[in-house]
């Protein structure tokens, strides 16, 4: 049989391009080596915020005499908190599968190469068989970065963990040291200090939480910092051995962290290799699968979605970019615009965003202005949050009065965002967002507050 | 001193009236004979939404278990929830006031009556001062509907109780009984039956939460009963006496139900009495002050936003008719859509809808489709909702193939609806609205799936 599409990764990316090119009619083929849902379902976004849930569910039950109730002997179980996400993880990969299924995907788990092209198509073997196809997408992923570090190589899936391991602990470690305060690392500190570990984040730069606005990132530094968490910022980690981690700061001062656990996260590479790129003369560098706005490669009919083009290391920009590969698959006009793709952070207090930063603006020479708000301009988050605060930060085009970016420190904001994302989309201005309702009482509400600082 | 502005009201649709005309520059003044912020702040929707989240971490500490967090001897002081509810009040209220306070508009604490017409404006009279304003924007409010059931007058503010009442009890009764279903019946049906009471709520119609989509009420009303709530549909009241509620069934069987307190919540009606609108000559009836789409009343430079004008009694649409009301004076092109009028029901599950319901489209003959998904669809919604469902249904137009309506039971439900009313606001279609990111994992992603389930 030759399928119209064959689906290399059944990740967010691939599972999303198999599900919405089936749906449409075409016959399509999904091979996954490990797990369908790839690493955001199995190891990634979905057990994480499973782990985050029940650490909000603990702080929750610790302080809510705030909110006049009372408990006592408040315990957290990490076997259980595992337990349970492995549960949720199960739930959703059998989810995905059923989904395939009822759209008419075939499924095979295996690891799978590409071999060549005839005149029917691209071949690939997965063992021992060869599946060809007219179209082919590439969703293979990343994996993380495993730096040339003294001792880390030896120690990885032991005393040094990936994303993979920290999110397997049955133990909660007395001493955690993540490298790298990235969104994997800042969200694994949070949920590892909450249940009990002592965390210290060491970071090259000098500041955490990467791209994030710098004064959003700072904010959530000291909510952490309130939490018993350590930053070493701008220092570089030398070498692990268990029990120790070094790092030199700036002037080349050496420290000695103790560390029960490590956590490697100082970002993830495009899997390119050992897939048989080469074997089509597929283009890709260092970042990854080189794709143009519609997610094609240079070679026609072979596409590249989600981490391995190296864009955008996020699962719904994989589920857009399989939407636009599938799009063009099917004849219809469609194109990336990362201009709107949002990102969130789980910690307590999230963070959402979307757009623009001052710290991008200033780079690009955008002519811009901004203002932000306290959350407690919200009615709702001052009768749910005693005692804490956020910002709402929203940035215009100067003179085209667009909205260029919306950045939010607190409750709710991964579920608030997507409206922000909307309004990038449509290129709203100041005067036509201010026109939206939003519900009274809500949290939402602090963007529309914001819109009515500016001018016009 | 004349005014440019006279803001009969310091409820959300006058005092943000008057926000807006000082920041714009008109000398403002601000009558309110109760308190800053009116219902919807002192005894409303912020209050209840403050007792709620009290219930919301009672509710989780109790169940908490199933998150692997164990918790004992979890207990719910209503007086605690009470002190801090009026603390939550205190703060924004005076939030409000610093607001006015900073953009220069004046504001006075005393019952005022419009008292007429001289060639300088609008005279109005408050403890025996005249004050006149060229324009005013009439924001009086609302008042609970008390019907002319026996006893229900005579025992009012003790055993029989309104919204403001309910929200000052400082014990919890052991039988609350709740006549009219609507949104203020249910959340504080769902927050005293949280707090140990049983609850029964007696509804006229034979659906709870009134203009709800039909299902989803359904839904809410399954999950209220689950926990204990005793719902009586179709049923009339027929009198009160301390201790007791008759009711009558469509087949004219009467029963009683017992009730330490009675909530009276059959709905709200416009303050036009005793404000002297007769004097200047607006035109109202029943349902309150006409208005056109600029909130414009019959009478030129007079204006009525909020409740006052009977059109939707929420403090969002309030909101954003103050705003229509000062643009149109300031002379900018702005105009009501109502068709873009969110609104929430703050139980748990929380309910968020926008736009068109299908009673709505069947009775207007509109010709729409339906899609909706099972909330279980979203990632984080598995991931932190144990053993809970939800469900979010979108309504499109037929032929235009734009997004009519959006419907969603289950959590954050509110803090998600602004993106659709932002794009009932556009007029988006299905395929515009997909190209949308939402982050995932998130529980608005629901969105995104449900619109992927329409053909196109």
């Amino acid at each position: 049989m030759i399928y119209d599409l064959i689906v290399l990764g059944g990740g967010p990316g691939g599972y999303l391009a198999a599900e919405r090119a089936a749906h449409a009619g075409l016959k399509t083929l999904v091979l996954e080596k490990r797990a369908l849902g790839g690493v955001c379902l199995n190891e990634g976004c979905i057990p994480s915020k499973t782990l985050l849930n029940s650490a909000k569910h603990y702080e929750h039950a610790l302080h809510a005499s705030v909110y006049g109730v009372s408990t006592s002997q408040v315990t957290l179980d990490q076997q259980a908190v595992i337990k349970r996400k492995d549960q949720v993880v199960r739930t959703l990969v059998s989810g995905i599968r059923a989904k395939l299924k009822a759209v008419g995907a075939q499924v095979v788990m295996e690891e799978a190469k590409i071999t060549g092209k005839t005149a029917d198509g691209f071949t690939l073997e997965a063992a021992g068989t060869v599946y060809t196809g007219k179209r082919l997408i590439i969703a293979t992923g990343s994996s993380p970065v495993v730096p040339p570090i003294e001792g880390v190589r030896e120690n990885l899936g032991d005393f040094v963990l990936t994303n993979r391991e920290v999110l397997d602990l049955t133990q909660v470690p007395q001493k955690l040291t993540v490298i790298g305060g990235g969104v994997i690392g800042l969200e694994m500190a949070a949920y590892y200090a909450t249940a009990g570990a002592k965390v210290t984040v060491i970071e090259m730069l000098p500041h955490i939480a990467g791209a994030t606005d710098r004064q959003i990132g700072s904010l959530l530094q000291k909510d952490m910092e309130k939490k018993g968490i350590s930053f070493l910022l701008e220092h570089k980690c030398l070498g692990v051995a268990p029990g120790k981690v070094w790092a030199e700061n700036p002037q080349g001062q050496k420290l000695c962290v103790e560390a029960d656990k490590v956590l490697l996260s100082i970002g993830r590479r495009a899997n390119t290799e050992n897939i048989g790129l080469e074997t089509i003369g597929v283009s890709f560098d260092r970042r990854g699968i080189t794709v143009d706005a519609m997610c094609r490669t240079n070679i026609e009919n072979v596409y590249a979605v989600g981490d391995v083009n190296g864009k955008y290391m996020l699962a719904h920009t994989a589920y857009r970019e399989a939407e636009v590969a599938v799009n063009h698959i099917l004849g219809k006009t469609d194109t990336m615009r990362y201009y709107a793709n949002p990102s969130v952070i789980y910690t307590q207090p999230e963070i959402a965003s979307v757009g623009k930063t001052e710290e991008e603006c200033r780079e690009k020479g955008i002519d811009y202005e901004v203002r932000s708000l306290s959350m407690r301009y919200s009615g709702r988050f001052v009768a749910e949050n005693e005692g804490a605060d956020g910002l709402c930060k929203i940035l215009v085009d100067k003179k085209r009065r667009t909205v260029l970016g919306v950045h939010i420190i607190g409750a709710y904001a991964g579920e608030i965002i997507w409206g922000a994302a909307e309004m990038l989309e449509m290129q709203l201005r100041v005067t036509d967002a201010r026109q939206i309702i939003f519900p009274h009482p809500t949290v939402s509400e602090i963007i529309r507050e914001v819109l009515w600082e500016f001018e016009n």
